[in-house]
C-alpha cells in the first residue's frame, strides 16, 4: 500500500472518525515498505499537531491508556469484553489493540476477536485491532505507541492494550500505557508463586480473576499480593497499586476496577500521568533512535561483517565488549575518512 | 598518562600480580584519554586471551564476582571488611571495587578506604579501590566489567562489587556481578517497605544486617522479605533468593552468608553462572555499542543541533517517537549522500 499523497484524506477521515480511514492509518503505520514511511512520518506528526493544538486549548478530553497483562489463560479477553461493554455504557470510545496468544504467527486471526470478544466486536464505539504480525511475543511491537495515536485522533478516549504478560512484555506494556493491569489467577497455599519478577514491579492494579470459581484461593492469593505490593513502592508515582478480585463472567468485582481506574485518572492525577507520557516519549525515542542507528550503520557490508565477527568473539570471552567497540569505532573512523 | 608501549611490562606485572601494574591498569581503563583508549583496548585484549586460554587448559580457578548493594547506612562496608577478611582466612584474594557514597564528586576519598574497611585494607590479600570519578551515581561505571577482568588477571580470585542500592543501581550491578546480596536495615511493622521495585529483582541474597540491636524487628523484616520472594521466581536461574539476618559487628549470621555464597558458586552451578556471563557480556557489548555509535554520528555539528531540536520536540508531544527517527535518519542519509 502506498499512500503518498492522500495523507491528507486519510487525516481529514481520522478526524471524521472514519473507521475505513482508521485502519488505513494502522496498515500504514504498521508498514514497513520504505515508501510507507515517509507517509507514515507525515501523519503522525499532523496528528501530533493536532493533538497539542486541542490540549493548548483546553478542550482536549484527557485520553485514558490502559494496559491489560497476564498469562495465558488468565481471562483478558473476558475482562476486556465485559469493561469495555461498562465504559462504552459509560459514554466512553474503546479500541483494543489486542493479540490473539493463541496464533503468535499471524498476530491473531480477524476471525478472532470476533470469538474472543462477541459482544464488544459489534459495537460502533468500540475498535478492536489484532497486532501486526512484526509483534514481539508480548504482542507489542515498535508500532504500537503510533497506533495509540491514531485510535485517539479517531475518536477513541480509552485505548486497552492487551498483552500475554510473560518475560519482558510486562516493561513494555508499562512504557505504552497510563495504567497497568495485572491478572492474576487464584491459587491456594504455596503454590501462589509462578510470577516472573518484573511484573509485578510495574502493576498499576492487580486484579485476581475468576473470583466466582474459588473463593477461598481468591482470597487467599489477594492477601498474598497485596502483602508483596505493601513491601514496594509504586515504580512510577506517588500511586499505591491495589489489589482487587474480579469476576468479568458474573461481572462481580468489576465495580471496584472501575473505582479504581477512575480513581487512578483523576483530575488531580492528570499533570502526573501528563509528565509520565513525557517520560515515555523521551526513553521511547533514545531506545528506537539507538536501534535505528546501528542498522544504519551496519548496512556498510564490512562493518556489518565486523560486528558479526567482534558479536561472536564477545560472547566466547575473547574480547571484552569495551575493547570490541573500541575496535569497531576505528574500523569506522577509517572507512569514513576513506569513503570522505 | 600516556601507555603506548609498555602494554607488555604493564601485562606482565599483572601476571605477577604486582599491585603497582594493577593500579596502572586500572587507570588505564578508567582513562577518557583518546590515546589511551587504544592502550586499554589492547591490554584487555591480552587478559581476555589469557582467560580463555586458562579456561581452556582447566587450570582456571573459578572465580567469584559478588555485588553488595542497599541504602547508605545499612552496614555494607562493615559487612565487606568482615566477609572480606573470612575470605582471606580461607584462602581467597579479595578485590574490592567500591564506593565512598559520602564523596559522590571525587568518587571515594583515598583515605575514606582506611577508615571505612580500616583492616582489610592493610591486607596483602586484599585490593581495595575507590570508583572512578565518572561513575553514575550507583558507584558502578562503564569501566567496572573492565576493572573485574583487571583485578582477575591479577589473581584476586574473588571481587566485591560495592554499590549504593539506589534507583537503577541495582540492576546496573546485576549485570556486572555473578551474585548480588542486597542488604536491608531490620525495621518493625509498617515501615517494612521503603524498598524501591526494582531491587528484589535482582537480589540473589537479601541480608537483614544489625540483628544484633533488634532482634524483633530483624525477624519481622526477614519475615516479610521471605514471604516477599517467596511469590517471584528467581528473575536469574533456578536460584532460590534465600533471606538472612546477619551481624556484622558481632559476625553473627556471618555463617550463614558464607554458606549461602558457596552454594550459590558450587561447582554444579558452575556452568549456569558461565552462561550468565556469557548473557552478560552480550548485553554490555550491545549497550555500549548503541551509546557509542549514537556518539559517534552526533559528532556531526548539523546531525547533533537536529537530533537536539527533535529531542524537545518529542518531549513536547509535537512529534511522536518514530516520525523523529524517520526524520533524523533522512537528514543522516542526505548529509553522507552529500559527503561520500
Amino acid at each position: 500500500m502506498t499512500h503518498g499523497g492522500n495523507i491528507d484524506s486519510v487525516f481529514d477521515g481520522l478526524m471524521r472518525g472514519d473507521r475505513r480511514s482508521l485502519a488505513q492509518s494502522l496498515s500504514l503505520i504498521e508498514s514497513t515498505h520504505r515508501s510507507d514511511k515517509d507517509a507514515a512520518a507525515s501523519l503522525l506528526e499532523r496528528i501530533a499537531v493536532w493533538h497539542s493544538k486541542r490540549k493548548a486549548e483546553g478542550v482536549q478530553t484527557p485520553s485514558r491508556r490502559i494496559g491489560i497483562t497476564g498469562a495465558p489463560g488468565v481471562g483478558k479477553s473476558t475482562l476486556v469484553e465485559q469493561f469495555g461493554l461498562d465504559l462504552i455504557g459509560r459514554g466512553h470510545r474503546i479500541a483494543v489493540l489486542a493479540v490473539d496468544p493463541s496464533s503468535p504467527k499471524t498476530g491473531g486471526s480477524i476471525l478472532g476477536d470476533k470469538v474472543r470478544m462477541p459482544k464488544l466486536s459489534v459495537r460502533d464505539a468500540a475498535f478492536i485491532r489484532p497486532s501486526p504480525s512484526k509483534q514481539s511475543y508480548s504482542g507489542t511491537s515498535d508500532s504500537t505507541p503510533d497506533a495509540i495515536l491514531v485510535c485517539e485522533a479517531a475518536g477513541f478516549d480509552t485505548v486497552i492494550v492487551e498483552t500475554v504478560g510473560v518475560g519482558q512484555s510486562a516493561t513494555e506494556t508499562a512504557n505504552l500505557v497510563d495504567l497497568v493491569i495485572l491478572l492474576v489467577m487464584p491459587s491456594s497455599g504455596d503454590e501462589v508463586q509462578g510470577i516472573k519478577r518484573g511484573i509485578m514491579e510495574v502493576a498499576d492494579v492487580v486484579a485476581i480473576t475468576k473470583m466466582d470459581l474459588d473463593m477461598a484461593a481468591a482470597s487467599k492469593t489477594l492477601a498474598v499480593y497485596a502483602s508483596a505490593l505493601r513491601l514496594m513502592m509504586a515504580s512510577r508515582s506517588e500511586w499505591k497499586s491495589p489489589v482487587i478480585s474480579i469476576s468479568a463472567t458474573s461481572s462481580d468485582g468489576l465495580t471496584a476496577l472501575h473505582e479504581v481506574v477512575d480513581q487512578f485518572f483523576s483530575p488531580q492525577r492528570r499533570s502526573t500521568i501528563e509528565s509520565e507520557r513525557n517520560i515515555q516519549l523521551r526513553r521511547c525515542f533514545d531506545e528506537m533512535m539507538k536501534r535505528s542507528l546501528t542498522r544504519f550503520l551496519t548496512m556498510d557490508r564490512e562493518l556489518s561483517n565486523k560486528l558479526a565477527q567482534l558479536y561472536v568473539q564477545v560472547s566466547n570471552g575473547l574480547v571484552p565488549p569495551s575493547a570490541a567497540v573500541h575496535r569497531f569505532l576505528q574500523r569506522l573512523n577509517i572507512i569514513v575518512k576513506e569513503k570522505l
